[in-house]
């Protein structure tokens, strides 16, 4: 089945971190469009199209290949793993790796933001301050008898589900028999299809709906008014309790100091926005920057690294003036056409996508603003840079109650694989939240003092107190008085004026007492102001990248393999993200080949290429550079025997199976350039005659 | 004082974490020595060299500038901070990336090893295999009234040493008033010195030499007889108990899988072991290498980024034929001349440095053999290249009682700082200790399967019992016979054949009983074998690096003030590793050189040049340049009027001040070519004549 909300819990609406379900988003219409479109899709989660592109992925086979040439496994596998944990083999590692530098350059190089790194460990005290201490939560509950632990929310969709999966077969099954009911009860042993009644199909799909949105009461109900159970045992389960995803520890050898793991990196920015708007000579508008390690407890982890325990995540904190959200470089990409799921859209019950360009976007206010345009804008170009199908990206709207309560508008990059549409950036203004709940709480102004160029200049009421009596006269009393007096709106000062020159004096109501306050002891003035410099507190809008989720997406939307050779995979990594650039490789294990294998790798690598060497005589050319292309290498370059005669090389491209051949220098050079993006292969090819490929 | 022992907790000897005390470096002597040695040196810990190096370094005026321009700073300090504990700004941050791309380039592409990046939590069992969770401690105590917690060895050291400088300079002091005695006891609010008896002298100094090697009884011993207390309080403590080192959490919902912060990289590099040799095609010798954050919850962190709970650390796990330690690059490094201080010298009491290179120092043994001593000239190549000084650079052998016991070398490269000489990498050679336990514990085989080109052919002698007969005569304990016949050796099996072949039979004891074996139930044959496949376990060197320390002790080397200058700081970062390549600066607020500003700035960056621009109009270019020199800026370009009349702008180096005037382009190429490390500023000077520095 298909079901997503990654990447935040159940109750916690920060940013990336609070996508709805596929569900949601499919099934969040009135109950007779639900039930219309239950009957007419094959599955219910999935459009046709969604279907289509899904279905092209033998997952299976993908998973063995990632496995077997050791892109990522479960960690401490030889134990017996632990789950939500992975260990990230050479491919992996390096895909993470090349995916971070370009992030690095598209975003902190390019965009000037100061990047930082902060610590992992975090105290209770700034995570309280956070929310995350409350209200990162998701619901678990047990097994009465076994105690086994599950994540309600994902117990009470699995066992709908399969019963609404149950109920569309038995359906199927009764057109094909004419009508014939089909058994009612499951069997011991035997998959017995339950049809169930229309008006329970259309409860199932509102629960499906809105169980992101369910309290643990709520929650509670459905469990017992459904009767769900543990499926492996058929015991029911105790009422749902919150579980805190953070992983807690504690610092120091007190034990007196509790510390969690971050679940975000942002804090340790918000936290530090004094420090990043000082080293940014206190201009405005900047942002910080942040990659690594985040934790999440995750009850019960699955879907291979699209929802893990421990994952590498890249966050920008943007600090805009919310008087002024206009952004210097909008025009960049104010033409560039983008798929938009806008929240209007799934509020009317479509997913129709509107393909529209950025600058449309933010001028119908489907967008809410400049900047966070031109930062939906830059996420495309760069998730398009690495390799993300364009054809299967888009950007979701959160719609008004998936947001947290003090957000404008929420963006997510959702990119389509065979788990479905998943959130891997989320892009969200979190206007001035962060900063203003770390300041009340350490008293630390988090703010900008902007010189004004024309002063701001106004007149109000101001009370001015006869010291002399007023004192005096109120004794313990007249400090909170002149509290009181202090803040009152213009509105009752100008009320109190009015009756201090009509009466002589207003009475003052104060902890329910009254006190007569007389021209004596004070008069109201109008005064004139002048303030040369304005403070307030920056609102954030957060660029926030799941790293692992969209170096999954990229290995799947890089994933094929050749006709005739299904067996073996190809990854089409481009030369920018690839871990290896270049393999080198000789024809056969001739021995004269071997100083030239040696000469080629090490100038390549000394140039920064990382080359990988193949040389096991034992397999075919054939069988290496088949075997190779399942490590998404883009280039090969064989030594034969020509090179031996004439120095001279072969070049090959992974995906045509191109090849050509040159001199040592000039195919090296050649390699340089296309690794570098300095040249294409179809401009080699305008170049360089193609060969017959090699052979034994 | 002068400590360190940075890397491990007292009683772990874990490779680069077990580098003893500089006490220890420099009172490894025998008692005469030492007290010779003590009253000739100016201050105990330190050779004159040495003090003269440090001295250099105002560190209140370096920590001051580190944490004002935001290098680095304890974490969440607007909620107080916590020890040990650091967030890197913007030039933290970078310097620490640069660092890593360097050593990740240096290492891992150039040297084509298998990079990884595993999981940060680790499940108990398997650090309880690699020792961790039984060793990994300190020894703590607390004060009995207060319950104030101290490192015991810490504390010990403080104290002792404390007496000891108070008696040197009583005893100064004493020859300054012609052995006047000088008072003996310490007095409220005054510091009196105090003058030991020369036997206690030498007492404290074996113990400081010795403190590593103390267990928690032999601590509590010397804290009772030298009367060691709380410093603050004057109470006494409570006896030293371990305490370990690692942050403890659970993971999952349970609370019964307990997980551990991982204390170092290298488990998730052993546990995998047969997936990456599966990797490297079966291929031997290979490394395997990871770079990430590891943790140690000290009990008392301290001295800045040299000991804290959260570091990045790099380790290269280098698998190798324990027969054949040879490596095929070594003539690269073997004519460098390096800095060595051998575990015989420092046994002999000395800390005379051995200039040697490193193919002699293999050849006479110094170095045990040419894998570790090509890693020492790898590690030696890096650590020059980032920009450390290779005068402050040496080489320590870990003496046999730091050792692991299954080490068969240990080298640790230490940089000198105002802290003392730090181990910053380390690299042992730790035999095949961590795949044998972790094989061990989980019955994975972790070895290497070598095909024999030349089979190994030879006889041996083989009991074969005549089935038959020799079941139904022992019965129950035919099974366990039947193993012990099978395990003894050929010395024994000879003995028996001899005694079967005159007596007719012999006698087996095996579990207190005695089996007679006779002709008739077994022979003792020679046989011929013949093996194509050769099964080991490698050896594992392993290069250990300290980011955080490297990175700290770059800081100091690259640190200098100008004449005339000295409240401002200057950091001579090299292009490679400097953090900004390129300030970009106008020579007034003139608004006519705004978009040659935001021109240049970006085609920099473009090409991956980060670039700083300072346009504060409020400064003066002389006050712009030395605020950004504070960075580490190595060249400026400046727009100054002539730029808007002919289009040329001019290039200013950092350290020489020095600047040359060229068009735009030309400038911006040279900058490129500077960057990438293509030429270098004196080639530059060659070409290009320097000019007056602009003004305003």
């Amino acid at each position: 089945m298909v079901y997503f909300r990654l990447f935040s819990p159940s109750k916690f609406s920060k940013t990336i971190f609070s996508s709805k379900t596929l569900v949601k988003k499919h099934l969040s219409l009135s109950s007779s469009q639900t039930l219309n479109s239950y009957f007419h899709s094959s599955k219910i989660l999935h459009t046709n199209s969604e279907m289509e592109a899904s279905k092209k992925i033998d997952r299976a086979a993908l998973d063995s290949v990632l496995t077997k040439r050791f892109f990522f496994v479960p960690s401490f596998s030889i134990y017996g793993g632990v789950a939500g944990l992975y260990d990230y083999g050479p491919i992996g590692s390096a895909l993470q790796q090349n995916l971070i530098n370009i992030w690095r350059q598209h975003f902190v190089v390019e965009e000037d933001m100061l990047e930082m790194d902060g610590a992992i460990i975090t105290p209770a005290e700034v995570l309280k301050t956070s929310g995350h201490v409350d209200k990162f939560t998701d619901f678990m509950c047990n097994d009465s008898l076994t105690n086994e632990i599950f994540r309600a929310d994902h117990l009470v969709e699995a066992i709908l589900e399969e019963r609404l999966e149950s109920d569309q077969l038995a359906r199927q099954l009764g057109d094909l028999t004419l009508q014939k009911n089909v058994t009612v009860k499951k069997q011991k042993g035997v998959k017995v299809h339950v049809k169930l009644e229309d008006q329970t199909v259309v409860e199932y799909s509102e629960i499906l709906a809105q169980i992101d949105n369910y309290g643990k009461e709520k929650l509670h109900e459905i469990i017992i008014k459904h009767d769900i159970r543990n499926p492996a045992t058929n015991n029911t389960v105790t009422p749902p309790v919150e579980f805190n995803l953070m992983f807690d520890s504690s610092i120091g050898p007190t034990g007196h100091l509790k510390g969690y793991l971050r679940p975000e990196t942002a804090q340790s920015q918000f936290v530090n926005f004094s420090r990043l708007l000082e080293f940014n000579n206190q201009k405005m508008p900047f942002a910080s920057a942040m990659v690594g390690k985040s934790f999440r407890n995750e009850i019960s982890p699955r879907s291979g690294l699209l929802r893990v325990r421990e994952f590498n995540m890249a966050e920008i904190e943007h600090y805009v003036d919310p008087e002024n959200k206009s952004h210097p470089k909008f025009h960049e990409v104010a033409d560039l056409s983008i798929s938009l799921l806008p929240a209007s859209t799934q509020q009317s019950g479509s997913t129709n996508i509107t393909q529209i360009t950025i600058g449309e976007a933010v001028s119908l206010k489907i967008i809410d603003n400049e900047t966070l345009g031109y930062f939906i804008g830059r996420i495309y170009l760069f998730l398009v840079k690495v390799g993300i199908d364009k054809n299967r990206l888009r950007f979701r709207q959160h719609m008004s109650n998936e947001m947290a309560h003090y957000a404008c508008d929420c963006w997510d990059a959702e990119i389509h694989s065979s788990y479905g549409w998943i959130e891997c950036v989320g892009c969200a203004d979190r206007s001035a939240f962060d900063l203003t709940v770390h300041s009340k709480k350490t008293k630390e102004k988090l703010c900008v003092r902007e010189n004004l160029e024309t002063p701001r200049v106004y007149d109000a009421l101001v009370p001015n107190t006869n010291k002399k009596v007023f004192g005096p006269k109120f004794k313990q009393s007249a400090k909170k008085i002149q509290e009181k007096l202090e803040s009152l709106t213009q509105l009752e000062l100008e009320e109190f004026k009015t009756s201090l020159e009509s009466k002589g004096s207003f009475n003052l109501e104060l902890d329910g007492q009254s006190f007569e306050l007389t021209k004596e002891l004070l008069t109201i003035d109008m005064q004139t102001f002048k303030e040369n410099i304005r403070e307030y507190t920056p609102n954030v809008i957060e660029p926030s990248f799941g790293i692992g989720r969209i170096l999954y997406s990229l290995i799947e939307h890089s994933y094929y393999t050749r006709p005739g050779d299904e067996l073996r995979a190809v990854f089409s990594f481009n030369p920018l993200i690839a871990p290896f650039k270049v393999l080198v490789l000789p024809l056969s294990n001739n021995a004269s080949f071997s100083s030239y294998l040696t000469d080629i790798a090490r100038s390549l690598r000394k140039m920064g290429v990382p080359a990988r060497v193949d040389d096991a005589a034992s397999a075919s050319i054939g069988r290496r550079y088949a075997r190779n292309d399942e490590l998404g290498i883009p280039f090969a370059i064989t030594v034969d025997f020509q090179t031996v005669k004439d120095q001279t090389i072969t070049l090959r491209e992974r995906d045509s199976t191109n090849q050509i051949r040159g001199s040592q220098e000039e195919i090296i050079a050649l390699v340089v350039k296309l690794v570098n993006g300095n040249t294409s292969w179809s401009d080699v090819l305008q170049t360089h005659k193609t060969i017959e490929q090699v052979s034994e």
